[in-house]
Formats: structure tokens, sequence, C-alpha cells
């Protein structure tokens, strides 16, 4: 019998218990044991669950106790967590986790302690098995890249302002209203919820070990009904995008909104779901697709995660610690790619003359170009050719400066 | 060492050796030993071959070799391929299989002598990591229902005929100039492809064991311009589904095209490419998206397979032959869906009465009516509410024998 320890008893974890009892049948004819939530951890002892688990305050109970195998981390947070999670590790226990940010910035110290100890499937779109997918079911395929729509809340405000032309604020508003966003959206609209997600998928594809401070993360909160009607215009959807690439021996990993082809699977991922692709060498591209959130799902990754550690898996959970990264972080400032470029004037005689000599002087070259002018100023949208970060950035402060330029002009990468 | 030998070497067996060559580092690196393919059994040594590997045109000599560990069987066919996996499983080597027919056939029979010694991730959609979904990604779940895009070369061809209007003759011609498409296409486009695979699928989730024969298959050579106009006219697109759902007690497996709505995800599947979702009682709704055939692909699942067999994971090739399966395969007369119905009729009157009074008759409400009418003859197009399979086809039968109708009536069934 393998005896389970939950700590966090919230959506989650009260799912993790349910399951684990509810389809305990199911579960002990795949792994020939019984496998028992034993104990779960609460800051709350008084607040009223609907949950048949023992409940303590005091999170020592699992740690401290030689029974319990497998240690559920659901408390959230980054250092507490770790703390907690080294201290289990340390005594021998496995660990399963949802704890995105903890993975984020500690996965290689935890590994350290133990890489054979640690499941984080709930880590990235608890709905989608990619963590397996991409250990075990892609394992022949060098990784070329990955790409992702991985945070739910921003791809349902997405769908909806350009599906049904709600502004940003009017869908903030009301994705706040159904409980997708928080009061502080900043993390999931931000793009730091999708940053932890990619630099996980990036670290098992090649076991590079960056922080979300090493990155770029943008989010969506600058996207205007002119990046809409440019995307109709032209056959784009705008997805947020976790990305990760490898580029000869460096890895570009970022997160930004993107203008994507309408063609592309995953621009046809709406509302709250999330997908990811992964482009092997012999599968070339591959789609998983699935709910990124909720506590069922999230707990049903949690109960994978265990199951295979019945199972004896436990070298599934492996990253490649055991091997060094031959992989660099890519600069951001290499990013090469096409852009769109979003700038805001005053309708004079040579605007665009001047304009389009800096972008030659930085050697971008311009794809298409739309206008859409009032009475005395006018949006000017362009696309580009593949151009160098760097070099779209200068232009940017460049064509700032003009004395006809209204505002600070806006950019979005666009993925082919 | 583990040492492979390969039944088979065509595209896939070429490519499952080149994938052990060239990515060796890689694959060491995961399973800390080494994995070499030792032999290749061909039936013509004298073919040119682009390869590194001893050949050999006898079968014994990789059965009769103790020093061979794992047998990868790419020959094809059933009961020559049953013969040899049977013997190689006996001397209690490791089989990993593409070959679906054999498993739609013989799995049972095959896991009976070694349920820990056979993979075949390979033989539903290779670039799909599938298999290992259902069994360990999803494992925390009660299977409610697969469904999924298994024949490419049925979907290029009815992607064409939406698309891009081609008839169905027309397109099967440029599908085999493309070589999508065999001399014989029936094995295709008969739907027989899509029911080995969905029968495999579904042994894994509710070890049921029906064979071809027992399961309704329809193939998609009926489809003509009037339900390319009907999808059209009311939202639908149509693609040719492999379904398994658990009813009750029940599970309903058939393969067959459907009218299914564009704002399913399935449905914007097109091309070549394969897609299987998944509903479980904690994940909801899951898709995985990828290319289902073409050698890399297949090699890409094959070598997946040896990789964990290395990583000692022998037991995650197990499917559930211990327990008997719970589930009785449902009868095609019970299906209950919605299902959509043309009727080519002399223009009279009275013809509609005497259709509908027919429907009535047979407890079958009609929810859309679409007719388009030429001179002296019209074609009706309904779709009903759920109705009893049973009773659709007694209908049918029943209005085929109306003096106004002018050819069999067609129906196909719509998918929610």
């Amino acid at each position: 019998m393998l005896k389970v320890g939950i700590i966090g008893v919230g959506t989650v974890g009260s799912s993790v218990v349910k399951i684990l009892q509810n389809s305990k049948d199911l579960i002990t004819s795949k792994v020939n044991q019984e496998i028992v939530p034993v104990l779960g951890v609460v800051k709350n002892l008084s607040k009223k669950r609907d949950i048949d688990i023992t409940l303590s305050d005091n999170i020592d109970d699992i740690l401290n106790n030689d029974d319990i195998d497998i240690v559920v981390e659901l408390m959230g947070g980054v250092e507490d967590a770790y703390e907690v999670v080294k201290r289990a590790l340390l005594k021998g226990k496995y660990v399963v986790t949802a704890n995105k940010a903890l993975l984020a910035y500690h996965r290689y110290d935890l590994e350290s302690i133990s890489n054979k100890h640690l499941g984080y499937e709930a880590s990235v779109a608890g709905g989608i098995p990619i963590v397996k997918a991409l250990k075990e079911g892609l394992s022949a395929n060098n990784i070329s890249s990955i790409k992702g729509i991985m945070n739910g809340t921003s791809n349902f405000m997405l769908t909806k302002m350009i599906k049904e032309g709600f502004k940003y604020d009017e869908i903030l508003k009301i994705a706040q209203d159904l409980g997708y966003a928080e009061a502080d959206p900043t993390f999931d609209v931000g793009g730091h919820d999708a940053a932890h997600k990619i630099l996980i998928l990036a670290s098992i594809a090649y076991n590079i070990d960056a922080k979300p401070e090493e990155i770029l993360i943008e989010g969506i909160e600058n996207i205007t009904k002119d990046e809409i009607k440019f995307a109709k215009e032209f056959g784009y959807e705008i997805k947020l995008l976790g990305i990760c690439k490898k580029i000869g021996s460096e890895i570009d990993i970022r997160v930004h909104p993107v203008f994507i082809s309408c063609d592309d699977m995953i621009s046809k991922v709406n509302g709250v779901m999330n997908a990811i692709t992964v482009k092997g060498d012999m599968v070339e591209e591959s789609m998983y697709y699935g709910p990124g959130a909720g506590g069922d799902a999230t707990a049903s990754a949690v109960v994978a995660d265990i199951i295979d550690i019945a199972r004896g898996h436990n070298d599934s959970l492996l990253g490649y610690t055991d091997n060094k990264s031959t992989y660099t972080l890519m600069s951001s400032d290499d990013i090469h790619t096409e852009y769109y470029v979003r700038i805001h004037v005053a309708d004079e005689i040579g605007v665009l003359n001047q304009i389009t000599k800096i972008f030659a002087s930085k050697n971008i070259s311009i794809s298409t170009f739309l206008q859409n002018s009032d009475e005395k100023t006018a949006t000017l949208l362009f696309s580009t050719h593949k151009a160098k970060e760097k070099n779209i950035k200068s232009a940017l402060v460049e064509i700032e400066k003009l004395s006809f330029v209204k505002e600070k002009p806006s950019m979005m990468r666009i993925e082919k």
C-alpha cells in the first residue's frame, strides 16, 4: 500500500483525494496495490470541506511521518514550498507538485537532491499530458520547437476580443467576474504564468536552466482594435504563446502575443483551452490540446504521476540533470522573426518617407502596409520580412523621436 | 547493451535503424545503455537499401538468436505476423509492432503469452503518442469516449472535396497519384484501417475484445455534392471518425463518416493529419494531433516503445488482460444519435407527407429540411433529432418502396 499526504487541500487537493477514493478500483487494477490518501495539511482547520480525509494544520505531520511515501505539494508560493519539497526529498519521499513557479525557479536544485523522486506533470497544462509526451512519447525525437497557448485566461480574453469585439478592459472585467482572472491579473495577462510553463518544457527538452528574469516576457495588455483589424485583414489570429526554439546551439525562449496564420492548428484553439505544439525531427508537428486549469484536470495529472510512481516508473520523472546541457540561452536581441509595427502619426506629407528611411537604415524590409486615417491623424500598420529584434527596437526608438509621431510606436511579432 | 532485430526493413524499418544510429547519444543519455540495431530481415536481399545494418532473408536468424532482446515486427499481414510475434514472445523476447491488423485480431492472444513484452504505440497514429496517453497520461480518468480521425488518406480526400469542390472519383485518383491511396483503396476509404485502430484504443480503455467483423464500419465512398452542400448549409464538416463510447455497461464502437460541427476542434483537422479526442471524467476533452503515417512518424513511435523497454517500463506496455472486462459490445441497432437522410424523389404532390408519415411511425422527429429541385425530380435532405439506428434503417427500407422514390435513400450520422 502506498500512502499519500497532501499539503494544501483546496480545489485541486480535494479533487486528488476524491479521485484516489472514488476511482480506487480503476487505479488498483493498474498498479496492483492500493494508493491511499491518509492525511491532508491545511492552514485553516475550522473551514468546512466536503472530503473524507484526516486533516492537520502542521506540515511536519506529513514530513516527519515515515509511513507517508508520497507528498503532494499544492501549497503554492515559491520559497516556502521549496523548503517543504526539499525536506520531503531529503527524507527519501516522492514529491508530486503542480507548482510551476517553484519549478521555474528551483527545479534543478530539487532534482539534484533526487531526480527520480519529483513528479510535475500537473505543473504545465493539467489536462494535457505534455510532460510525459516530451519525456517519453516523443523520446526518439530531437525537439526543434515547442509553442503553446498555456494561459487559459489570456486565451479566453483574446478570443472574445477578436470574435466578439470586446475591448481589453471590458473583457478583463468579465474574466474577473467569471473567476478566470484574479483581482490582480498581471500574472496571467502579463505572460508570467506562461513563462513558468515554457521554462519547464524547455528544461525537459534541452536541459537548459533559465530563469523567468532572463527571458523576454510580454503580455496582452497593449492589444487594441488596430491589431485586431490588422489580424482580420491579413488572415491572422492573435495568441499569447510560450515559445521555445532550438537555433543552432542556442535556445530561444520567450512569451509574447503573436500574429499567427488562421491556417495554423494552434490558432484555432479558442476560449480557456490550452494547446501545445511540438516539432521533432521525426514526427514533424504534433499538438496536444486540453483544459489547462481547473481542479479536476490538474488533479488528473497529479494522480497520473502518483500512478507512475506506484508502477515503479520513477525514472520517467527524470529530467536530464545528469547530462550537462550543451545549449545556451539566446539573447532576445537576436530574435529573428517577422514583425508588425503600429505608428500613430499626424497626417502630414513625407511621413511615410521618413519612417521607411529609418526601416531601411536598420535593414528592415516592409512586407505589408495598412493605413487608417481620420481627420488629422493616421495609424500606420506595417508588417516586415524577417528582421532582428535589436534592429526593430532601435528603429522604433528613432521613429518615436520624429516630430509627427504622436505616441510610442507599438510592435508585435508574427509567428510562422 | 540492448540488441534489436527488425523484421521488415522498408520505409519504417529503415527509419528505425537510422534513428537508433543517428540519435544514439540522445537515446543513450535517456536510458543509460546502448540500443543497437544488429540485424534486419527482408524478403529480397538483392534490393539496394540505403542503410547500414546486416541483412538476412531468414526470420529464424532473429527468432533463434538469443542475443537479440527486442524484435521489431514490421512485416505486415495478420496470420504470418501472428506466428512470428508469438514465437518471439514465447522465447521471452520483447516485441514492438506497428501492425494494427495483427493487434485488432490477436492482441489478447499475444498478451496472454506475455502482456509486459508487447509494445504497439506505432500501431495507432504513429506521430501521436496516444497509446501512452491512454495508458499513462490519462490513467486517473474513467474514459467516457474516444473519437478520432485515424486515416489520413480519407481525411485528405474529404478536405479536398469540401474545401476545393473535388468529386470523390477525381480526388481518389489524385490521392493515388500522390501515393496516399493504394491501387485498391478499400482498406483506407472503406474505414477498415480506422476500424483496426479504434478497436485497439477501445481495448486499452475498456479491455473489450471486439473484432472488426463485429462492429459497424462504413467508408466515405458514397459522399456526394448533396452531403457537402448540406454540410455547408448547416455549419458542419464531414469527417471519417473512429468512435468508441461507454454507454452504461456497453461499449459503442464504430467507424463511419459523420457531420460534425465546425466549432468542434476535431472538425478543424485537415489534410493527411490525424487527431484523436479523449473524454475522461477528470480532464473532460483533450485532443492529440499529429501525422498518422509516414516512415519517420511511425518509426518515432517504435523507438519510443524501445526506449520504454530499455527504461524497464515494460509494464507500461501492459493492457488490462488480467482484469476481465465488465463491458459488452453494443449492437449497432442500438446506436442513438442524430441522422441525416438523403432521398431522391419524383417531384410530385404528397411526397413529403408520405415520407414524414413513415418517419413519425418510427418515432423519428425531423430537425431540419432542405430541398434541391430540378425539372422533374427533387433531392430531399433531412436531419433528425436523436433516434435509434434500428428505426432509421427500417424507415429507409419502407421509404425506398414508395413509388416516387428514385434510388436507395442514403443516410449519415451527425456527431455532437
